[in-house]
C-alpha cells in the first residue's frame, strides 16, 4: 500500500500529451467481408446493367456532352444517360487508388487510400446545439469555433463545412468560409459546390494561401468535396458542375449517393446497395470523363428508414452491413472509399454512442479511408453538437489506439517484472511498471473511471455534462496557426474585391 | 405523398416480434487478427516458460495432488508448482473444442466453439441499481428480475448469478438461487464455486430439475461456472476445488485470469497477456488432470487501470487490443473463448454505451464464442443496472443482426423495383417496398429516431429514461415457463431437507 500512495502521489500525466500519432492513421486489420467475391461482382454487375439498360437522368447539359464525347448514349429530351459496362470499366481503371491531400502546414499533409484512415468533422450541418445554450440555426462563429476544434484535435484530419454560416448571405459566404478555414487551422480544407463560380473563388483562395501558381495547384490536390446524387439515378446541376470543377482542377472529389433504403432506394440491402454502386460509379465516371485520372473516392451512404415514420435512421444494423459491403464495392473499383460516424439521436446519450460506433466499426473493420462527419454530428446531421464532436473525439482516439500495435519485444514481455512480483503479489510499484506508469495506457478526455462513491460525492456529473467543459477549455486551449501577413492581407483583399463585384451566383 | 401518408397509417410491427433467430447465433466474420502467428506462438511459449520456472502457487492440496500425479514438479512448502511444457500440451490437446451446453427446454440449448456465441446476463454484481430506486445491496427479488429478463430476451442465451442474493444467508442461498434458475427460466444454468458442497447441490438440482441419473448428468453438460485466477499465478481453495468438481462432473468451467495490466498483471499488454495465458492454461490443465477431455473455456479478462487513481478500467482501447489477441490465443490452444461486455461507468449515459461498444467488438470481431456480462454491468461490474440490461439488449441485437446475411437473391436485387420508381422517384409505395416494409430492418426497442421537434415535443424523454418503461413492460410481460408438477415439489423438498442440515459450507 505504501508503494500504492507513492504513486498515487506522482504528478498526473497530462490526457492529450500524445496525440501526434494521430495525425496518420494507419489501419492494420484486414477490411472484414460481409459479402463473398461472387456476391460483389453480382451487385457490380447488375449496378452496370442499370446504367446501361435503365441510366443516369443527367440535368447539366455540359456534363451529358462530357458523357457523350466519351460514348455514352445521350437522349438531351429525356435527359437519360445510358452507358455501355466496357466504358465505365474503362474510364474507372484510370482513377488512382492513392493519393495525397496536401495541407498549409505540410506536416498536416495525409494520405489517401490502402490503409489510411483520415477523419473530417461534421459537414452539413443546418443547426448548431450544445447544453448550455441549445439549438440554434448555423452561424459563422459558431462555424469558427468547429474550424477550432478541429484544429486542436489531432485526430482530425481534414476540414469541414459546418455548421452552416447562415448569418452571412449566400452569395459571399463561401469566402469568409473559405477565409475561416486557411487562417483558423492549418489542415486541408473543405469545399462545398454550390456552383462553378464559388467553386473557382474556393480555389482561388488555397491557390492564394498555399502560394502556389495555377500549374501547382493542378498538381497536387489541396482540398476536397462531396457531391451527393439525387437518388435514384438522377445527377442535379450543382452536383455534376461540382463533378466537373474538381476534375478540371485535380482535386479530390468523393460521390455519396444518398441511398436510404425504403425511400430513395429499394428496401432490401442488396438493392440499395446495387442503386449506390450505379449512382457511385456513373459520378466518378464523369470525373474520369473530364480528367482521366481525376482523383475521386467512392461514399458509401446506404441506411435505412424507420418504416413507421419515414424517418431516416444511421447507425443501424443494416447501415453497419451497408457499410462493410460499401467498402468491398469501393475495393472492387479501385477507388478509395468514404464512410461516416452517423447517428439519429437528438442527444448525445448512450443512444447516439452506440449508433455512431455502430458506424464506426462497419466504417473501420471495413476498411475506410474516409470518415466524414467523424466528430459533432447529431440527429441525423441536422445539428453540429458541441457536447457529441468531444464525445467522437473520444470514440475515435480510442478507435485509433486500437490501430497501435501490441509490442511483444523482450522488455514488453515483463518476465523480469514476473519474478519481481512472484505470486498474488502486485505490479503497482515494481520497476517495469515504475518506468512506463505514465504513458502506458490511452488516457481519456470525458470518460469518468472514478467510484460509484466518488462520482456521488463529485457531484454525479454524466458524460454529456463533463463534455461541456471539455469543448470549452479545448477553445481556451487552442492556438491559431501562423499564416504569414502578405497571404493574409491578399486573401482579404480578394475578399474586397469579389464581395464588390457582388459575391458569387450559386448555382 | 399520398402513398407516404397511406404507409405511415398502416398498423406498427411489434418490436420484438422476430428474435427467435438470436437462440443460435452464428458469427459469420472471420476474427480479426491483431498479433501475428509468431507473436502468439512467443506468447504461448513465454507462457509455458513462466510455468515452468516460476510456477503456479496452488493452495489446495487436493489440486497440488492432482498436478503431481500428471507428472507436475510440486512443493508442498512453498505450495509452488512447475510445469513441463510438454505437459500441458498434452493435457490440453484433450479439451473439446466444440460442445453443447443442455436448457431444461432443448429448444434452448446451445453450442459452444466454432462460430458460435453464446451470451449471458451480468455476474457477480454486489449491487443492484435502477433509475427510479437508486443503488441498493443486492437481493434476491431483484436476482429473480433479471433471471425474468434473461428468460424474456432471446439474445440472452444462458443465465448468470447477479445481483447477489445477498438478504439470503451464503450457507443456503445457492438453494434459492437455483432454485430461481430453474423455475424461473428454461435457459441452461450458471453455478457459483463456492466450496464442493454448495457446487454440490447446484448439481443436484438441476439433475432433479431434468430427470436425469448421475450419468446422465455427467454425459452431458447442463451448467457452466467461471474460476478466476489469484493473479498473478496463484490458485485459491474455492476456485481449486470448483475446477476439480466441475471437471468430475463433466460439466462446462470457464477459467479466467483477472490480469488487469499494471494492478495484479504487468503494466505492458504482451506483459499482461503473457500472465493470463499462462494462468488460463494452469486452471484448464487441472480440468484435464482430473478428467481428461472435460468441457473448458479460455477466459480473457486482461484490461487495464487508471494509473492516476489505480481504478479498474474497462472497453478501453487496451481491454479491445488484449479481447482480440486472447481470441488468437484461445484458438492457438483450441478451446472456446469467453469474453465480456463490460465497462467503468457510474451511470448508463454515452460512456457506458461506447465502453460497452468497445467491448462487444473486440469480443464479436476478435470471434468470441462466449460473452459474459453481455447485459446490465455498470461501474466495473460492482453493480447490476437495469436500465443498462436494455441498453445491452438493444447494442447486442443490433450487432447479432449485422451477422444476418445480405440477401443477393433476384428478388432482393429490386430490379423491378428500379425500373418503377425510376430517376428521382420515391421507393415507399413501390410494390417491392409493400411485401416487405413490416419486416426489412431491425425494429430498435430503446433507440428514438424521432425528428428533433416530436422528440421535443414529447418531452425530451433520454434514452436512460426510456429503458426504465423498457425494462418495467418487460417485466410486465414476462412468462413463467412451464416445469412439472413433480419437478417443482422434489426441488422443493430438497431445499426444504438441505435447509434443515444447516445448508451447505463455503469452502
Amino acid at each position: 500500500m505504501a508503494e500504492r500512495r507513492r504513486r498515487r502521489e506522482r504528478q498526473r500525466p497530462e490526457a492529450t500529451a500524445d496525440t501526434a500519432k494521430y495525425r496518420q492513421i494507419v489501419n492494420p486489420f484486414e477490411p472484414l467481408k460481409i459479402l463473398s467475391d461472387d456476391q460483389i461482382e453480382h451487385i457490380h454487375r447488375s449496378a452496370l446493367a442499370l446504367l446501361q439498360d435503365i441510366g443516369l437522368k443527367t440535368l447539366h447539359p455540359d456534363a451529358r456532352q462530357y458523357y457523350r464525347a466519351a460514348g455514352a448514349d445521350v437522349n438531351d429530351d429525356t435527359l437519360m444517360v445510358r452507358f455501355d459496362p466496357a466504358m465505365i470499366e474503362e474510364l474507372m481503371s484510370h482513377a488512382p487508388s492513392k493519393m495525397t491531400l496536401h495541407a498549409l502546414n505540410p506536416a498536416r499533409n495525409v494520405h489517401i487510400g490502402g490503409r489510411n484512415v483520415i477523419i473530417s468533422p461534421v459537414g452539413g450541418a443546418p443547426n448548431v446545439t450544445d447544453r448550455i445554450d441549445g439549438r440554434r440555426p448555423g452561424n459563422h462563429a459558431d462555424y469558427c469555433n468547429f474550424l477550432k476544434l478541429a484544429q486542436y484535435y489531432d485526430v482530425i484530419n481534414v476540414l469541414s463545412m459546418a455548421p452552416e454560416s447562415a448569418d452571412i448571405p449566400p452569395k459571399v459566404r463561401h469566402l469568409e468560409t473559405t477565409y475561416a478555414q486557411l487562417t483558423l487551422s492549418d489542415k486541408p480544407s473543405a469545399v462545398y459546390c454550390r456552383g462553378t463560380a464559388q467553386v473557382a473563388d474556393h480555389f482561388e483562395m488555397i491557390r492564394i494561401a498555399n502560394r502556389l501558381t495555377a500549374e501547382d495547384f493542378e498538381n497536387r490536390m489541396f482540398c476536397h468535396s462531396i457531391i451527393n446524387m439525387n437518388s435514384p439515378l438522377q445527377l442535379d446541376n450543382p452536383m455534376a458542375e461540382g463533378l466537373i470543377d474538381f476534375a478540371k482542377a485535380n482535386q479530390f472529389m468523393m460521390v455519396t449517393p444518398f441511398t436510404l433504403a425504403g425511400a430513395m432506394a429499394p428496401i432490401t440491402l442488396a438493392g440499395a446497395l446495387t442503386e449506390q454502386h450505379a449512382e457511385a460509379l456513373a459520378g466518378m465516371t464523369l470525373s474520369q470523363c473530364v480528367r482521366k485520372g481525376a482523383p475521386v473516392g467512392y461514399g458509401g451512404f446506404t441506411s435505412n428508414v424507420d418504416m413507421k415514420s419515414g424517418a431516416p435512421a444511421f447507425g443501424t444494423p443494416e447501415y453497419t452491413k451497408a457499410a462493410i459491403a460499401s467498402g468491398q464495392l469501393a475495393r472492387r473499383v479501385g477507388v478509395p472509399w468514404r464512410s461516416s460516424n452517423v447517428n439519429a439521436a437528438n442527444i448525445p446519450d448512450a443512444q447516439s454512442a452506440w449508433e455512431s460506433q455502430m458506424s464506426l466499426w462497419g466504417a473501420l473493420m471495413g476498411g475506410a479511408n474516409i470518415i466524414k462527419h467523424g466528430a459533432g454530428w447529431l440527429e441525423g446531421g441536422l445539428a453540429a453538437s458541441y457536447e457529441k464532436f468531444i464525445q467522437d473525439i473520444e470514440m475515435l482516439q480510442m478507435m485509433v489506439e486500437t490501430f497501435q500495435p501490441i509490442d511483444t519485444s523482450d522488455a514488453a514481455m515483463a518476465r523480469d517484472a514476473m519474478e519481481e512480483v512472484g505470486p498474488a503479489g502486485h505490479f503497482f510499484g515494481c520497476a517495469h511498471t515504475m518506468a512506463r506508469y505514465d504513458s502506458a495506457f490511452y488516457a481519456p478526455i470525458a470518460s469518468d473511471w472514478s467510484n460509484f462513491g466518488n462520482w456521488t460525492e463529485n457531484g454525479s456529473v454524466d458524460t454529456y455534462t463533463r463534455c461541456t467543459n471539455i469543448w470549452q477549455k479545448a477553445l481556451e486551449d487552442y492556438q491559431q496557426p501562423p499564416l504569414d501577413a502578405d497571404i493574409k492581407e491578399e486573401l482579404e483583399a480578394f475578399i474586397a474585391r469579389r464581395k464588390e463585384e457582388g459575391g458569387a451566383e450559386l448555382s
